[in-house]
């Protein structure tokens, strides 16, 4: 099978694997664990962050950033199709107690205006403003790139009301590649910033979660909370440091194979990419076809090639690790016989 | 002063105060209160509904309505200018734990299908759709009448997925008197009514919630979680019943009254009513005159005229009974000659 | 029916009556309720705090102060039998979030080295402790007052740990003519109080919360948040300061007449008074006539006495204004009657 | 170092280091790591419930438990010095909005009797029952195993009143070693079982929360929330399917060295062994040598020995697999110099 579902499917490495099998471990809940130390330590100084947390996943660097930021009745401000919003499960309201605020972006990115307006006013019948979050790279808008400068006025605008912002970043190496910047330049603007280290990076799990040493500080605790204090989690940050360290540079293999599968599917009858590719995202709309992405997805799957899908007629491809590019061109004939068949 | 900001500000008339006076009463909590049960008995026959609840505001009434539905991590679905969703603190999210999913409306009232999109299918990623809520006349759509038929329409979509839907009916007797028809023709379309016997109807205090005796049962240990189960309670339900069965078909002349001061400020140079005026609101745009709605609330003032601010250049007026024809003529001069003093 | 329920049963006096009738009112939600702006100042002053604010019941003031003074995650630390604990439902963790850390009192009174031992140290295991709740009377201590100087030494522990105290004070009133001191002495070894305008004092709905003017305006929101905010609340406040200020004093009538109570049930073999008394609670143990609480109210009940089961075999008294020394005599006939009926 | 702080602390064994490295796995939250559902397949089994869940904490597990057995504003019965209330950081009420009602119990055992009263009745007052938990082993009674006897006589309770019973089994296998039965002899007499692979098992990191088929689908989606679900999550669960089907059976050892210690400590002057030792965790007293805790552990690890505080004077030492029977004998040694020291 060619699995194209999402680059969270990629397995690690024979070097991930030698790194957990000679993994230097402690008890990390009493902060003994040298490689989780070090994890930590390299991910806040990639990032210009003082300090820097591991998690288990996307989902709990996020929610402890907003558990962290924000008390109950406040609002956040978020993208309409957000990850934070859209697929967490409606964990933030119901952990964090926060209220939702959605603005409508442009391929991902909200509009600097719109993020002003959404701040509330003083006043008892309102909600305070308690977080912005910023989707970079954006998944549901086909992994664009929300560009720097945005995120340097939505910023602006946040600090001048004393609101803090937080990156989810889950997929903030990709953008950082696909502009050929260090993160840092992204995550300047931003006071807390998640990323994962599977996803394209390679690990098997783990993701971090870096701010100021006293934001960290009081995360660790919320980490405790959720039940993310691990025990001798180096066995997670071994892997995870390499994945940040040596994975990194080969993410652009990931963005041009994703360019070359949209340039295929492109030249397809009845198929549709329905975005600027700039990352490791490609998606494809169907509905020329005459067919729902469920049908379409199964079509490919009796073919050998797993997609997903992300709307009545959207079907998403991740480019990754796992698929070679022969693997792909594979893939690319696959999917033009499948439409093919559809009509 | 002529008091124009909100319906709120009505003040109880000689009659509400005779009941208060004279009220029979008992303690509440223990159900014993004659004044209040003959008002939720009464409160539920009009809305056709088998029980009611006295509760204390039109938010503890939306409050508790969204605590018996929902669960903690489920999604709302609300208008995005709506009462629960903008002017409530945040409270749904802290105090109930669910995420907002908001549909911005034409004239208050949702898209059908729209709502059937914004419902959630099964996955680990998706929140639950765990209620549907429906502002019914419309506040920040200037008072604006949800139509019975887009009613009907989202309540079917609605009992198709097994979702509740709840009025926000702070002011459904205005939709009803502006229809023509009784509350009950709004009502069946939903579970849960809340409406205020403060506002248009003119009680001092006090609000009702109803729905199926199974759900007023649970909503009742609700209100004692938020404080809202009194002792003498009759003495907010003997006014309340007053205003429910003898204020009710007065409020044609508050929606005469507005549209009368609606057709005065079109005429108006550098004035523009921002809406169709269908009930007791009118919302006028300063825009034209280069002020902010705060400076021309301010001019407003000093005349005499109360109004509201409601949004950067918007002016909200709310007819209401303590407000004669005659004062409000007095008004429309008061407004035309601030509009001719910015000029 | 002579009710000896609760002090909650008592009905609004003719006075409390013509107070509504006659009460000067506005839009408290703008603050502009001359009413309840006197209340609160009254109210304020009593108890030597710089800011008050009407509520609807007990459980609102509790649940604002706790609201107000905590954070999800920390934990309060109250007596095992409180009535934020026993009976509030649960509100406090479902709505503050907050852990609750009982410690069984003795009449009532927490041991100050048992409040010093639960405060949580600074461990990533343990909550923070975010309040201490004293509850004074204490209810299911059957009336007992928490002596002051047990509340000083609590109130100095709590200050060396920057905890702050609140007062459960449903019924302070009672608490300070049972010792002949003003509310403000009990007051003064605490940051917030709570009493209630019902209950002894006679009003027919309202409590008052008080404390600094910086907590009060963020209680303020909390109180909108759980629908606490009302309209003409001045047709509450008016009684509720006829409460305050002219029944406080006939508080000793009540004390007086469960003293009375307490010696006639003493003299009636097969039932034991199970506490001192020392306001207007009396806790009767009706275990050595061999039947349940349930079986004894329901005796009692038939022969025209209102009672109230308080556990398996106790059952409880309170003295109000609206049962009569007469009528009081009358229950202690029948209490013996069917004392001796059960034998 | 001799560290007996924990036995938490014990690394993993060659052994699974070579399982992580050879780790069979796939992409969890798509339920396709074969590693994971094997070990949860083998858990569910031992423990004689439909389903199991890999989560990555004890209180990870105890979490969700509570977040799929309860509904905010419930209560749940708990040990009073229980993990999940003395040092989960209040997690229960902030994340579950539950409150908290504790039991002192008889070395970690509540009497059924005191249950029994502790469930709440039908009261408008009262929060309903949501779950009873039962810690076993009991951590802070010094690892104490609640007898099977008393777990079936609560759960009958329980039954009755159709309120779940789980288990915080963090130890449960070494409850099971001690009594010389296999795990689902307690596991019967709960709904939910929580245990931990870490700790005596040795597994680096994760827990396992096992149920009925339905819990555990819901369950899943709390874990979702929490941010526990991984991705090749293989790598944790290859290592603990030989903590559990291969290190469960030298958890004897631990308790013989217990034993030994204890029987060594008890002939130190100055020393009180605080428990009888049932299995890993040994509790001294130093109250006797005039020394706090914390001096008293301060100076073991000058001397080479880890331990850690438990109290003002309590000491705990836990026997664990990195720590051989000699280098238990050297600890011994210290101790008793240390203890010599003091006087």
């Amino acid at each position: 099978m060619i699995d194209l579902r999402s680059d969270t499917v990629t397995k690690p490495t024979e070097e991930m694997r030698k790194a957990m099998y000679e993994a230097e471990v402690g008890d990390d809940v009493y902060g003994e664990d040298p490689s989780v130390l070090k994890l930590e330590e390299t991910a806040a100084d990639m990032l210009g962050k003082e300090a820097a947390l591991l998690v288990t996943s996307g989902t709990q660097g996020n929610q402890i950033a907003v558990l962290t930021h924000c008390r109950p009745s406040q609002e956040i401000i978020l993208e309409a199709e957000s990850h934070i919003f859209y697929y967490e499960s409606g964990a933030v309201s119901a952990l964090a107690g926060v209220q939702t605020r959605t603005i409508s972006g442009h391929r991902g990115a909200m509009d600097p205006h719109a993020v002003r307006d959404a701040i509330r006013g003083v006043d008892i019948h309102y909600p305070e403003t308690g977080m912005i979050s910023i989707e970079n790279t954006h998944n549901r808008a086909g992994g664009a790139v929300v560009p720097i400068e945005n995120m340097k006025s939505v910023y602006e605008i946040a600090q001048m009301h004393k609101v803090p912002v937080h990156i989810d970043g889950a997929r903030l190496f990709n953008a950082a590649e696909a502009v050929g910047v260090e993160v840092k330049e992204f995550a300047q603007y931003a006071d807390t910033v998640q990323f994962c280290l599977s996803k394209g990076l390679g690990a098997p799990v783990g993701s971090i979660i870096a701010g100021s040493a006293d934001f960290i500080r009081v995360a660790r605790k919320w980490r405790k909370r959720l039940g993310g204090g691990m025990r001798q989690a180096g066995i997670i940050a071994a892997p995870g440091l390499i994945a940040l360290t040596k994975m990194k540079d080969r993410l652009g293999e990931d963005h041009a194979n994703a360019r070359k599968l949209a340039g295929d599917i492109q030249n397809i009858k009845g198929l549709r990419v329905d975005n600027q590719v700039e990352t490791n995202i490609v998606v494809v709309d169907v509905k020329e076809l005459g067919v729902t992405s469920q049908e379409f997805v199964a079509k490919l799957y009796s073919e050998g090639v797993l997609a997903g899908g992300f709307g009545p007629t959207l079907v998403r491809f991740v480019t990754n690790y796992d698929v070679s590019t022969e693997q792909l061109n594979q893939a690319s004939k696959v999917i033009s016989r499948v439409a093919a068949s559809c009509q």
